[in-house]
């Protein structure tokens, strides 16, 4: 039997082979300290799994429109719109099955064959993936480090954009580093954008996971709205990764479309749980309140931790639930030249699991030092504390 | 700002606007009698609602494998194998939010572009936009009608097979006519699919909604289950069209491709609800049964509410919630000329909707008669009485 040679250009997570890697090591006896997946192990807020049972019981079992329920949507719009400073109404909304259906769903109303999209990389291995399996033209802009952890390669983004350039991929509050973007590199991005006549896509998975500070939206700077699409994810904020439920936000004409892909892809998102999200964003928030600060207290724990370790030293970021520490020293010391011989030794050595900088894209050229990722979202301070001190006993070693 | 060229290519479900129009002619106050779209008025079985609660409490509330949760991968693999006499695996189901998404996977898993897809028109309208929007060239074959109902114009299927041509969808227990093949049939369609070297798309959706008899699957035919991808859906069988819950099974090969779609689509379908479809298959029956039973009902009563109209003439289906009446005469009478002046002929003076021919596909060629189409699936007994009783003032008049 014959198939599409375009499942050529298609890319995958590779992270989910680092959860197959610690779940075999865990299945031998081995108590895994697991910092792979951004994934919880909190539960859902009580509140929206009492939203979602009566959802059930009031008969939103049926279909419902493609683009979302009109609750949500204008829920969604208020939301997303005054945390942003901008006006959004329920025309500007498409409720989604997750945050991530908004990446294939911007790139397919876009981009024709040919066109270039600029990416973060390292970054969320879905972008480069979409791009290039739609017939794209991927091109990477890179992160250089700084005081405060990292900042983007605005000389390398401003010349990577040509004639054939559509669209930049901006995901501030960023996986896997998290570099958050100062006011000047905002305004930088946006600029060239502008300039060039260049949608945006807003990854703002993690807009609202931020420990100090309030978060800042690229939509709000004037000339941005008209040609900003903003990912939007019930999945981080609330601990609802499984539910699979978030939205695309921006201007009515590419709704329309994306909500037209909707149509064709998978009629609608769950209807019950749509009309549990209405609850989410207006009912009572102590959940996520209780979420963000638990998350806190493990950030602290996991930069403590490898600051502790000799030749690690890591800023601490705001926002996300990742840590991205250089490890260049530390593989020169041990002798490896493949960041997946210290992913598997920490394993073997001291049963702390987590992915690297490998997982996150194709190296760009010229890129010299090693990088791992700690996610913090699914391991108490407790076994945090546990997992670091090993890890240190193992680096050091 | 520019879009995709490609979105000109992409069709839709006409049918839901139908449903705006009845939602429009009810808010004026009147009572409509809703025959036009394919879901339910009937709560999900509560074994089913129980379960889902009972995962969200277990804390299936995380991502899960983006092929599906291990249960339910076997309990479909036992379910959907043991019901066609054929030995299916774990490693053969891809679970999907719903039964939609397996039609753009499948054609995304084996079309290249100017390939030829054969699929039925009249029929669910994704087929011909899902291969036209990936750049596929859509060959409608279709029905002529019988003693029995309608059967598929095997020799038009025969002679539009071409050396481009690469597979054929096939719907069995049909929407929006209720066609439902002959053993010969069947294997003749076979025949064709074995001899060119063609993949199968069986969609499956109406499979166990069968009222008399027993259903019969082409995969069961010897050659064919290496070449056929079953399109399985929970939403008719459980009244669960809202949930969004189904799966893609086939060879083990295709499977994998359409499963690394889902990792760049959607992620995963909603954990939960897949932990509570191992109950929907494998536990208390009832539910279904009496939604059998019920439909079974509300054919008996559109079939005969539809044959006490003058000129209308239909055979009762074995399957499906869809009664497909030919009109020509009615219209003819009324000197319409476009089915839509009938629809809204009846949605005004009977306050009966429906849907027509024209949103199942573009007419085919040498297509001359009228056809419209009843679904039963949302409407009770007492009110499909009456709307007939209308119905027929109006035919009539």
């Amino acid at each position: 039997m014959k198939y599409s040679e375009q499942l050529k250009k298609l890319g995958t997570e590779t992270a989910f082979a680092v959860s197959a890697l610690a779940r075999a090591w865990a299945e031998k006896g081995n108590e895994v300290y697991p910092f792979h997946l951004g994934d919880f192990n909190l539960p859902t807020p009580n509140n929206i799994v009492e939203a979602t049972l009566k959802g059930i019981k009031d008969g939103k079992t049926g279909y419902c429109p493609s683009e979302g329920i009109m609750p949500l949507r204008e829920a969604l719009a208020y939301d997303v719109g005054s945390k942003r400073n901008v006006t959004y109404g329920p025309e500007n909304v498409s409720v989604q099955p997750g945050g991530k259906p908004t990446i294939g769903k911007f790139i397919a109303s876009i981009m024709n064959p040919g066109d270039e999209v600029l990416y973060p990389n390292p970054g969320y291995p879905i972008y480069e993936s979409q791009i290039e399996y739609q017939r794209g033209v991927a091109i990477p802009y890179g992160y250089i480090a700084n005081s405060k952890g990292f900042e983007i390669d605005i000389d390398l983004l401003k010349a990577s954009i040509s004639d054939k350039t559509i669209a930049i991929i901006y995901n501030n509050y960023q996986n896997p580093i998290s570099a958050e973007s100062s006011v000047k590199e905002m305004e930088a991005i946006a600029q060239l954008a502008i300039e060039n006549d260049l949608w945006v896509l807003a990854d703002d998975a993690y807009y609202e996971i931020i420990y100090e500070g309030n978060s800042k939206s690229i939509v709000s700077i004037p000339g941005m709205k008209e040609r900003t699409v903003i990912l939007y994810t019930f999945s981080k904020k609330f601990a609802m990764t499984g539910w699979r439920v978030g939205g695309a936000i921006g201007p009515e004409k590419i709704i329309k479309h994306i909500s037209k892909l909707n149509v064709n892809a998978e009629s609608c998102t769950t209807h019950f749980i749509q009309d549990a999200m209405v609850e989410a964003l207006n009912g009572d928030q102590s959940g996520p309140e209780f979420l963000l600060n638990t998350l806190r207290e493990r950030r602290n724990a996991t930069v403590n931790g490898l600051n502790a370790i000799n030749d690690i030293n890591v800023t601490s970021p705001r926002s996300t639930f990742y840590v991205f520490p250089n490890v260049t020293k530390i593989m020169r010391a041990k002798g490896f030249s493949d960041v997946e011989e210290l992913q598997f030794g920490a394993l073997k050595n001291a049963n702390v699991s987590f992915c690297t900088r490998d997982h996150f894209g194709r190296p760009n050229k010229d890129e010299s030092d090693y990088f791992i990722r700690f996610a913090y979202s699914g391991i108490k301070v407790e076994d945090i504390n546990e997992g670091m001190a090993k890890l240190k006993e193992y680096f050091e070693s």
